[in-house]
């Protein structure tokens, strides 16, 4: 089958690569749709950086590089493996492409998100959705409910993302949010936010711009721009001075988090959901004098059922203004990747159809 | 009445000062004992920094500089203003000296440490507790139990800024935690973590030193060397390599507070209760990917009740080691302040008695 795999930095190939068949416990998925993520593009930007290097094997994978990208995945299931019963040939599936060891405390704690040798399918070997079929676990298969689209299936997953650090910021108990940044997790969070209820949501970025639109138009009550003297005292004036109950850090600089910190009450929360380069420099008198609560969010953990719900309901107002992008395998790159690098500002979430050939 | 009042930095004065008559509400408190804290030292050194400058009165008190310093403070009540009905004359008692106005948004949320316009008696004018008396809030005294003695009464103030930050951590619900630093909360960290019971406690220090066999004689397991090369790691080691359910940042650097982050199991807690210079450089990177948080800690919050309790019980094994100096008034900068600022290592706390030249 054929398979964009990473071989090194600007270096994606369309390889073709065996279709390995599923093991016991797991299924093979025919990929409809495959998302590509800002991590992928930090990849193929001057990776790698999580895709594992030939002197050092992912210790849950075994493998390396050269690897196939992708883990935003939908599609049908085309076959399963022995010893599976939740599933069957045919249906409409969203991925979970999180695999843990089972073994660790974590795991036996249940937090498999954090598994101390946790895998990506997609980055840490294993395949990846940007490929016609990937073999996944088959806990980690969710069927879509019937009037989710394979689209909104793709969708899941950074919606999934969005959707856990919501939850842990409090969400829906939350009277005043603020999100700062509108790349797609940022975007998705005004998205679930607004899903969950919480009524004034607040955006900190640039006024204007394609990314910006989609914040109002997914419900942001006001932007906050990024570029006034002071975006916090600006998000206050608008709870009576008060500060948001929560904000969530979807940008990774240095100066997002000190907005997130500025702009919330006393005892509020601040939610970081962006990686950034090296330690970040952080108003940590602030956090002590207001009692600040700072928590990190990675990835998901059983939270795509709860937004698969929440897409068959409907929940999420103009999700599918997301996509901005739609194209082939053959066209990953040039109409991928290169514009998610070099025109970010214009899109949010390309899609790519690994099938579409033969469809 | 004498007092000891800052007029800027370098200058603190012996000062000749009207004692006022108690308003209602209030009683006058006959200073027995006063500690001298970190933050009078810092003030002291190259203030004012939380003291009100003439140009900006301070919006609960009204006062600016000169202002009474002192705030761990016990005595015993030597009159009390109208409709006091709670305390009588003679009673021994430690004060909390956190004002707050009652009226707004954190007040009404019964969130008085956290107060919009909180004051600190000693800091902020009302007078302080380096002087023969002070006049506090009937609300704001704690009568002491019988076998607590009046210095142990004014180590409630600091055991109480411990206490209030280990029951942010959560606390006892603990089996592990790190301290990192040896100052005065550092150290009454460590009592306050073993006298609820919290059954190990690590401290991270320089492995030599009067206040690191302080940390050994209240009860911390081991000291990891803060020189050695990797001290997160050495705590992880410590722990089974899962690292410590909570740490608490009492030395205000990057390297304590990354020393904590580093520390911290997934989904642990690090709790900041130190105040620093300028942003910190914080690895916010791992606080994501193992879903930590990052707690604020600000003083206390009716935690004086607990203290005392715990004090009367003799639950705080050694607490009178954390005094290393006891003075009068006429001594408070030469061997008070100025030890404390140039020789900290060889001290913890230093209690002076303003009121022992006519006792």
């Amino acid at each position: 089958m054929r398979a964009l795999r990473f071989h090194g930095p600007r270096d994606l190939r369309v390889d073709e690569v065996p279709a390995p068949d599923p093991p016991p416990g797991t299924v093979e998925v025919d990929v409809a749709w495959c998302g590509i993520c800002a991590s992928d593009v930090h990849e193929f930007r001057d990776g790698p950086h999580v895709i594992p290097r030939p002197d050092r094997p992912h210790p849950l994978t075994g493998e390396h590089l050269p690897v196939t990208l992708g883990h935003e995945i939908s599609g049908h299931v085309s076959r399963v493996g022995q010893a599976v019963s939740t599933v069957e040939v045919g249906v409409p599936v969203a991925v979970n492409p999180l695999l843990s060891c089972g073994r660790c405390n974590q795991c036996l704690r249940g937090l498999h998100h954090l598994c101390r040798s946790s895998a990506v399918l997609g980055l840490s070997g294993r395949g990846g959705g940007l490929a016609e079929r990937v073999v996944v676990p088959a806990s980690l298969v969710y069927g879509l409910p019937d009037s989710v689209t394979l689209e909104q299936g793709a969708l899941a997953e950074p919606l999934s993302v969005a959707w856990h650090a919501a939850r842990l910021a409090g969400a829906p108990n939350l009277t005043t949010a603020l999100v700062v940044g509108v790349g797609p997790v940022g975007l998705a969070l005004v998205l679930v936010l607004r899903a969950l209820g919480v009524p004034h949501v607040l955006v900190a970025a640039r006024r204007t711009g394609r990314r910006t639109e989609l914040a109002e138009a997914f419900g942001a009550e006001a932007i906050v721009g990024v570029d006034d003297p002071t975006p916090a005292r600006s998000t206050r004036a608008l709870t009576s001075g008060e500060g948001v109950d929560a904000a969530f850090d979807a940008a990774g600089t240095d100066e997002a988090v000190n907005i997130a910190i500025g702009a919330v009450r006393r005892r509020g929360t601040v939610v970081n959901v962006a990686l950034r380069n090296g330690h970040a420099g952080v108003d940590l008198n602030r956090v002590l004098g207001h009692e600040i609560t700072i928590r990190g969010s990675t990835g998901y953990l059983n939270d795509h059922p709860e937004v698969l719900r929440h897409l068959a309901a409907g929940a999420f107002t103009g999700v599918e203004r997301l996509v901005t992008g739609r194209i082939d395998l053959d066209h990953a790159v040039p109409d991928g990747f290169e514009p998610l690098l070099h025109r970010k500002n214009d899109h949010v979430k390309i899609l790519v159809a690994p099938t579409s050939s033969r469809r």
